[in-house]
């Protein structure tokens, strides 16, 4: 089979190691606008040719779109404009709901498959590329019923060859479970860093102080900005909700400290340490 | 030498592991008024023998005290009152001035060294032991001033058999830092769990979606409550200070998406990233 993957940072390179490695892909075509990447890829051997969009669409049987959420708007009606009625699309992107809405009116929106691996790292780029990043993650299909079975079918082999496990929901579903499991973590993680940055530029010592709890909770401050502006830009409103709730809580939180309410303090974390039925599965 | 650990958690019995495997100890007493806990640390043999905390005291050349910072406050001054003036008190507790101010009227006050070894991780109990906890980490020593001499120096020794560097400063300087560098990402931890904990009752399969960045961000939302609410009772100004500073920009930051302003969100992002400093070093 015949891969086309648009985008090689974290995730289109390591999704071009382990197709590769597999068997799933016998070739695979890589599509880049930014020069570097372009050169990496081939240094790291992740592909085997760089072509334009227009080229690689046609070649491939099927097109994975691993760009950022905005560009995958952008560019996807033009790739199902390109291809024919055996090609299949699918993209890797943090939003469904707006990616489906961009594309409704489309003839041949059957043959993409909206789909989101729930895996990724803070890095970027194709030389952040790892073998194994989705093995035994889930990764989700959305609104399946509007794709041809076909379509699904081989969208549903590619993930099974990377030993995910496969949830089916409706885009709405997908873009409010991923506000609360992982875009919310982020911005919590981005002013972590900022609030702490802030005061570093008083008391240089501050971080050489730092733990591991601390590097464990700001990691994520190192992601892509553009990344993940476009991915609250469109799922906004799920994660306005989300935010709301977690200001409430540390507003709450700080009150009862201010007003030292032992009692209060310790059983919202207790609550909290329900999180390891979670974390330990 | 001697060692009499008092509290035998994860700090504890960390401790006791490494400084039995270094030398620096010859003999170490364990005190914990958890019956289980004394028997965890029996079998694990982190201790020789358990012992109340008077006879503990008065048979150790140095007592280290890992208790929460709320029975470090309570037991120091008995403590002091029982050593004599070649013992050596410290503790590992995450605030201190409070701690400093609740032996100050204390006639044998010079004997203790105020400290912080900025190591841990989300787990409890003697079982949760670990070598090599503090191993290049920074360990604090508060007040150092106030302290003899020879106190200083065997506390000292003592971090350096550990390999941890060690930093010097005043308690309310600590207790700034620590706020900054360590408490805040806790709360930011715990509330975040019940956001989305929250969310779950109504949404089942939530969870299933959970990816690597949000179990890094929400880790320590397993730690002890007890522990915790200990210090935030403590430390309440300084941490409602830095609370104060994220929850403003949390606030300003969804009133952004909910304005779809892309310049503010992708450069706050962008400012957040200059945490790789601090992460990559």
């Amino acid at each position: 089979m015949k891969i086309c993957i648009v985008g090689l940072g974290l995730i289109g390179g390591s999704l071009a190691i382990d197709l590769r490695a597999n068997g799933f892909a016998d070739e695979i075509i890589g599509v880049d606008i930014h020069p570097e990447h372009q050169r990496e890829a081939l240094r790291l051997k992740l592909v085997d040719e760089i072509l334009e969009l227009e080229e690689g669409t046609k070649k491939a049987d099927l097109i994975v779109l691993t760009v950022p959420v905005s560009v995958i708007a952008e560019i996807l009606p033009k790739v199902l404009d390109l291809i024919n009625e055996n090609q299949v699309v699918t993209d890797m992107g943090s939003t469904k709901s707006f990616l489906i809405e961009a594309i409704k009116g489309h003839s041949k929106k059957s043959r993409f498959v909206p789909s989101h691996p729930m895996a990724g790292t803070e890095n970027s780029g194709p030389k952040a590329a790892i073998r194994n990043l989705f093995a035994n993650r889930v990764a989700i299909i959305c609104d399946k019923e509007h794709c041809d079975e076909d379509a699904i079918k081989m969208v549903e082999k590619m993930y099974k060859s990377l030993f995910m496990e496969i949830v089916y929901m409706n885009g709405a579903d997908h873009d409010m479970h991923a506000a609360y499991v992982s875009h919310i973590s982020h911005i919590s993680s981005f002013l972590l860093a900022n609030t702490v940055l802030e005061k570093e530029k008083s008391e240089t010592a501050i971080f050489n102080l730092a733990s591991g709890g601390f590097e464990s909770t700001v990691r994520l401050a190192k992601s892509s900005p553009k990344m993940w502006a476009d991915i609250f830009m469109q799922n906004g409103e799920h994660i306005s909700t989300v935010l709301e709730t977690y200001i409430k809580l540390l507003q709450d939180f700080k009150n009862k400290i201010d007003d030292k309410d032992y009692d209060y303090l310790f059983s919202e974390m207790q609550k909290a340490n329900a999180i390891r039925k979670v974390l330990d599965r």
